[in-house]
């Protein structure tokens, strides 16, 4: 693990600031997304078939972002991209993928996903040192719940899998979108509205 | 229409205040869940298979409200349920399933979603004039977009339509979910960070 950490650079995974979200809202708002057991074990399978996958679907998710002015700002300042921002947050984002299949929803992974809510927001250009667009403002957040989940059915169904083993990898991805992303809301949101 | 308006008690569209986000940024929005022009064709469709099942859809996601304690607190006080204010509420939320499926996304429909993100926050209980939870926090709202999207899929296969067609109403459906709650969060927001 320690070697991974060092390997993408930014990546503090267990290294960041408690998250205000506590596991026992965390079991709440899994209920919420209707998250089971069963979804633990198809992220499980997921995490398999995307793991020599992810730079081709980071092609797809990069390619969706460069096609529009006003998603790939936010890499960059001025409509100036900034090249080394976008390779060291695509690999870990890349990261991200993996670790949303394979990590246990505990304490340590609630931290982080704090930390990027941050890094969407406040702490934005500092990971990288860069000087780009000072916020990525919330409503893509949200929106990007979207082509996050629907561009990831055909990577799911690539390696011959049962339609309903992809329907049922494909929904354990909606859901646990769905949640990272609420939980990276919560640096945006008035106090005590979260 | 106005005999439609009278007939849903609070039920304000066409008459609230003008929503801070314009036409331009929700064409924006738009792009961003990949919203289409087919997709305003398959939410007609869907609109035409829901017409009669709003009910039906009702009862599933009021069960799952009622069936989760954290979930059914906001409509009441201290774990009190308010079954009048239940049913109203309930009203307008099928009214807001047919909006969707047939509304244009015009600054009137704009301005609506920006009166539901209030009545989910700071307006609350005012519409119904009733003594509930004074706000329903952020991170089920977003969170909802999991159960409103996932309930809907045998509603819209009911009616005997073809897989590729139900799978095309239900990536519609799904974008168009995520569009409003987007909209919705306005309020929740900090100050130019939406
Ligand atoms: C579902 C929505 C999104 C997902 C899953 C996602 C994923 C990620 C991940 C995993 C990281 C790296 C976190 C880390 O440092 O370990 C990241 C950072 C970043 N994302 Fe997102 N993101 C989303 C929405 C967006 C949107 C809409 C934009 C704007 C186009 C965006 C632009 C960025 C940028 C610029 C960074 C670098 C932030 C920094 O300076 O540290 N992201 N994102
Ligand atoms: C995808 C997420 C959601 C959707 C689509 C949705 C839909 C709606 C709609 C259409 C209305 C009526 C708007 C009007 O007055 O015309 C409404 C109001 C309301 N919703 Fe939601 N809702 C969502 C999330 C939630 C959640 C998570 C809760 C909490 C359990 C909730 C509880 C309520 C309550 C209590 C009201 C009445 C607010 C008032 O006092 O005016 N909603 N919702």
């Amino acid at each position: 693990m320690q070697t991974q950490i060092e390997q993408i650079p930014g990546y503090t995974y267990g290294q960041v600031d408690p998250s205000p979200v506590s596991e026992a809202d965390l079991d709440l708002l899994k209920q919420t997304v209707l998250f089971s057991d069963e979804d633990v074990q198809y992220l499980r399978l997921a995490g398999i078939i995307l793991e020599d996958q992810t730079d081709a679907v980071l092609d797809v998710w990069y390619g969706f972002v460069g096609a529009h002015p006003h998603l790939a700002r936010y890499f960059g300042k001025n409509n100036n991209l900034d090249a080394n921002y976008l390779a060291n947050v695509r690999r870990r984002f890349g990261k991200w993928i993996m670790d949303t299949c394979t990590r246990a929803y505990d304490q340590d992974w609630l931290n982080y996903q704090h930390e990027i809510g941050l890094r969407h927001l406040v702490k934005k250009n500092q990971t990288d040192g860069v000087d780009a667009e000072p916020i990525i403002h919330f409503r893509y957040l949200v929106a990007f719940i979207v082509p996050i989940t629907a561009t990831i059915k055909p990577f799911l169904a690539s390696k011959g899998h049962s339609a309903s083993k992809v329907e049922k990898m494909y929904a354990a991805w909606f859901k646990a979108t769905t949640l990272t992303v609420t939980l990276w809301c919560y640096p945006y949101t008035k106090a005590g509205t979260f």
